[in-house]
This record gives structure tokens, C-alpha cells and sequence, in this order.
């Protein structure tokens, strides 16, 4: 049986879920739900019903599961709670420091429901989140390191762009070569946050805006760029758009430990992603866990869940038997 | 309260569990059974019996989880399932395709004992299995590449010590960089054996062997050596001794895949690992496996499962609230 999928929100998330669905056996799209006006949302996939979010209680059986692609700061904190009281969710939600709060209100409002929820799903929350988990349980005597990029950072883009004179910006984190070097090396190096990343910024100015000043402001903005090297480039405004629209991402999860009973064997464990669309690999991965929560839910269970409660066979279309004879 | 943790079979896996389990705060060795006589078996653990195969089942109300650490080819398939009817067991089983033979047969013996069992843990089945099944779960659409090495094959080794005037003999799997860049640049290549894998042989001769024949018996040996471009170094015993005692292994799990409603995009995910003990490594995932089997028979499951079926979060000591908290 078809599993039906339905969308919460039209944009990079909701888009990158329409294809994922697509490519999948066991799941089908059944209906799109936004905020905006339905008539001004284009889907990309023929004769889905797009509707105003306001109709959604009508679709409360003809749902399986309701994906929820919405920002973290503000939407999914109130959305998930909200929805997970009607409908199985899955979401994205991707401020590590409060997941455990947003875990608890999604956990409270699915019980109550006898529904089942899935948070925080991805690539950092998420498939990154796996592999430390993963590496410090086989190596608990040892060191985590996280780098990320290159890549689009949103929230350092959005920051740039709010400075005065900028017309468009887009910042890259970049991991240090270097730095990575060491790191696979199993030397345990201890790198300051300087060590670990660069900066680099693309900004488009306004007319007349004073190119001397915004460089600045980007250099010794808090806790967005002061504790890093950071460079600024100034490109026209057609540069931009040719060669800096794109949502590439990626990074590395790395944990060095040592074994034997003088700690004389060091192990390196590296995980990495090298993604052209970090929506559309964000949205990949949330397609399977959305599988394996259905089937934690045919199962019985309800409540709130992340990655790291689902076993992995669950994510898969293929039997245990079809997985153990091909893939383990 | 500590888990109560026994080896079966005391060598190199024997050793890494016992090095693996000191590593732990929630579990602790409390006997090694071997099939020698107990008296010839050094451990390097002080006030741990160690016994004789014969005595083991005195202890079945002694011990949480039996650690089997034996050969796939003879011992395993007839030690697990046997020691599964009388223990909640684990093992290193590595023989891909005997893997569902054996799981049916552990899964038997498992259920009528009501005995928990978990087989093939390790990386190799293992932690490789599972990055196989997560990244082919979010990219349906892809290619799989598996590289080993650089390191040490037991098998191909021995394979050359039978050849006639070889005394000492070390095989060395190396995978070939520029099959391994031109997987990572997402091209998808069909690659042929040869061109993933290069086999580099150390060799001493007794004396008065014919090097030219050992050299032409390796590189011609069927299913062994035939399809590879193997190297072969005639080493002097001291040197031998000197460089080559060690085991170090490792390897890469690349899955490349396209998203994206015309598949514009193309994502690379990587795993890898670089071990400088192949057995240490094995033994410290298989003890980490073991907490989450005793925390899996806690909840009342029995019968034989795979490192596909475990939730992350049971492999930790660490609660899901500290899990969520810190490493998600």
C-alpha cells in the first residue's frame, strides 16, 4: 500500500520533498498545504491539489504522513506542536541547542494524539548527528570534529544582507585544509574555531554604498564573523547571479580514538557529504526516516523520536531478508 | 549495574574484547572460555578465569552476553547457534554470502532458548553494512562503491603461504586513488576489479626457492590474484618481522546518487575508516553492539538480529536525553 505523503509549506524544503517522493515505490504525494494564497504556488507535479493550510483538518484520515518544511527560528517551534496533534509529522527542525525543548512539546502534543513524530531530520541534525553517535559509542576514548563546507550558509547570507549598502550577499564556510589534514592524522590536534573554518563572502552593493565600510562591518560582526578569517569580494550584480546561486553544502564528521590496553592503536572514522542541493539531500533523507517512522508507528509506537531511535533497516523499501543478503 | 560480559575463544578478537570492555563503565569481563587448555591462555587482565569450553555452561546464569570470537568458515556457523540456545550471544561473522544461512540458524536456536543474538558486527559486515543501507535509503537513485585498504587480508595472505617454498608471506589490499577520485567526482563509473583494487605482496622465500615460480603462482592464483595487478617484494625475514607484523586495515564506502526532478543534482556521500588495528576496531564496535542486544532483550525481544536492526541510541552509554542534548 501506497503510503500517503502530504506538504507543509512550498519552498526549497517542500520542493526538494515533491522529488523525493517521486523517486520512491512505496510513497505518493497527495496534497500540497501553504500559508500564501494557493492560486500564486506552482508545483511541479501535475493534478496535486495545492490548498490553503486553513483546509488542512479536512484531510485528518487521508494522510499518513504530513512533512513540515518550515524555518526553525519561528515556524516549526509552534507548526510541529500544532500539527502533531492531528497528523503524523516529520520536520527539519535544525537549532541544535533548543531541540531539546522543541523534542519535548512535539513528544507531549503527538502522545496525546496517539500519533507519531519525527524531528530534527538531515544532515547536521542528521546523518551527522548518526555518525557521532555511531563513532563515540565504538570509541569512547577519543575526539569529535565537525567541519562544514564548503558551503551556503543562510543565516551568515541573511546577516550580510542586512548591513547597509549590500544588495545581495551570499557566505561560504569553508573547512580548513589544514586543519582537516591534522585531524585525519588521529593527532587530536586541539583547533580554536579560527583553525577550523574560513569565510568567504560574495556581496553585491547598492549604488554609492561605501564598499570600505561594509567590508568592516562583515569583519567584526559578533558571533557571525569576529572569531574568523573572513574574505570580502565585491562582484556585480550579474557575477552574483551567474555563479553564486546555487545551495551546494556538505562537510565532514570525524572522530579519532584509540584502543588496546595501553591506548597503542589509534583509529580514524570519517563520514563526509559533498551535496549539490543541501534542500534536496535534506528532503532525501527526510523521505526515509518518514518511512521508518510509519513503520515504528504500525508497530505501535507514538510520540516523539529523532534519528537516533530508528533502526536503520526501517529507513529502506527492501526487506530485512533482501538487506542482509545484499547489503549487509 | 554492570553488564556481565564472557569471551569465547581467546586471539587477536578475543583480546580486542577484552581491551573493549575495559573502555566501558557499564560493563565488565567476568570469565574467558577457550577451547586449549586454560593453562597455556595468558590474558592480560588480572583475577579473570579463564576455563576450559567444557565448564561453560555452569556459568549460564553468570553471564549477560557471550562474545564468540572464532573463524567464519568452520567456527562460527556451528559455535553461535549452539552457544545461542544456552546464551544471549554476539559475533564477528564475515562470510557475506552464508550470512543468511547463519542468521536462520542463530535465529532458531535464539527464539527457542529466548535468547537474544546479534551476528556479523564488526565494519566489514558492520559499520560499511549500515552506510551502505542509510545512504542507499536517501539516494534510491545511485551508484555503491566499497574500497578496502590499505591493509592486511588474512585470507589472501595464507593463500600465498601455501605456496610451495614461500616461509613467511603478507597481503596487502590497496585501493587504486584514481578510481577512488573518479567515484568521489560523482561521474559514476563502471569500474572493473582491476581498476578498483591493486595487491601488493611481501614475500620470504625459504631457502633455495624458485622466486620466479612464487612470483608467477600468486600472480596467476584463481579468484585470488588473477583479475588484480599484484606486486610481489621478496623481503628478507628481519625486515619482514621489522615492517610488515602489523594489522592495520581499512577502507571507504562511497555512495554517489541524483536528486532533483531531472536529477540535476548530484550528491557523493562518503564513509571511511583507518584503523590501526583491524581486531581492536571489530572488538569495539561488537562491544558496543552488545549493549544495545542486552538493552533490545531488556524490552523482551528475542530471536537474532544485525546491526541493521539496532536503534543508534542503544549503543551508547549515554541517555537519549544526553544524546538529544549533545550529540544530535
Amino acid at each position: 500500500m501506497m503510503a500517503k505523503i502530504a506538504i507543509l509549506g512550498y519552498g526549497n524544503l517542500g520542493r526538494g520533498i515533491e522529488c523525493a517522493v517521486k523517486k520512491t515505490k512505496d510513497m505518493e504525494l497527495v496534497a500540497v498545504f501553504t500559508r500564501r494564497d494557493p492560486a500564486t504556488v506552482k508545483i511541479q507535479t501535475p493534478n496535486i491539489p495545492v490548498l490553503n493550510v486553513s483546509e488542512i483538518e479536512k484531510w485528518a484520515d487521508k494522510i499518513d504522513m504530513l512533512v513540515i518544511c518550515g524555518g526553525s527560528a519561528t515556524d516549526l517551534p509552534k507548526m510541529t506542536p500544532e500539527m502533531a496533534a492531528k497528523f503524523n509529522v516529520i520536520d527539519t527542525f535544525d537549532t541544535h541547542a533548543n531541540i531539546p525543548t522543541h523534542f519535548a512539546n512535539v513528544d507531549a502534543a503527538a502522545k496525546a494524539a496517539g500519533k507519531i513524530a519525527m524531528i530534527s531530520v538531515g544532515w547536521d541534525p542528521g546523518m551527522f548527528s548518526l555518525n557521532r553517535v555511531y563513532a563515540n559509542a565504538i570509541l569512547p576514548d577519543g575526539k569529535d570534529y565537525t567541519f562544514w563546507g564548503k558551503g551556503v550558509s543562510q543565516g551568515h547570507s541573511d546577516a550580510v544582507r542586512r548591513i547597509k549598502g549590500v544588495k545581495n550577499a551570499k557566505q561560504y564556510t569553508c573547512p580548513v585544509p589544514e586543519a582537516l589534514d591534522a585531524v585525519r592524522s588521529g593527532s587530536m590536534p586541539e583547533l580554536t574555531t579560527r583553525q577550523k573554518h574560513t569565510r568567504l563572502c560574495y556581496v553585491v552593493l547598492e549604488e554609492g554604498a561605501d564598499a570600505a565600510y561594509v567590508e568592516n562591518e562583515i569583519k567584526t560582526m559578533k558571533n557571525y564573523f569576529d572569531e574568523y578569517d573572513t574574505t570580502v569580494n565585491f562582484i556585480s550584480e550579474e557575477e552574483f547571479n551567474k555563479n553564486h546561486s546555487g545551495l551546494a553544502h556538505g562537510g565532514f564528521v570525524i572522530r579519532t580514538g584509540k584502543t588496546g590496553m595501553n591506548n597503542e592503536h589509534t583509529h580514524v572514522i570519517e563520514y563526509s557529504l559533498k551535496l549539490d542541493s543541501n534542500p534536496e539531500f535534506t528532503t532525501a533523507a527526510v523521505i526515509a526516516f518518514a518511512r521508518a517512522a510509519l513503520r515504528m508507528k504500525a508497530e505501535g509506537k507514538t510520540g516523539c523520536f529523532t534519528v537516533l531511535d530508528v533502526p536503520p533497516a526501517y529507513l529502506s523499501e527492501q526487506s530485512g531478508e533482501e538487506l542482509r543478503a545484499h547489503l549487509l
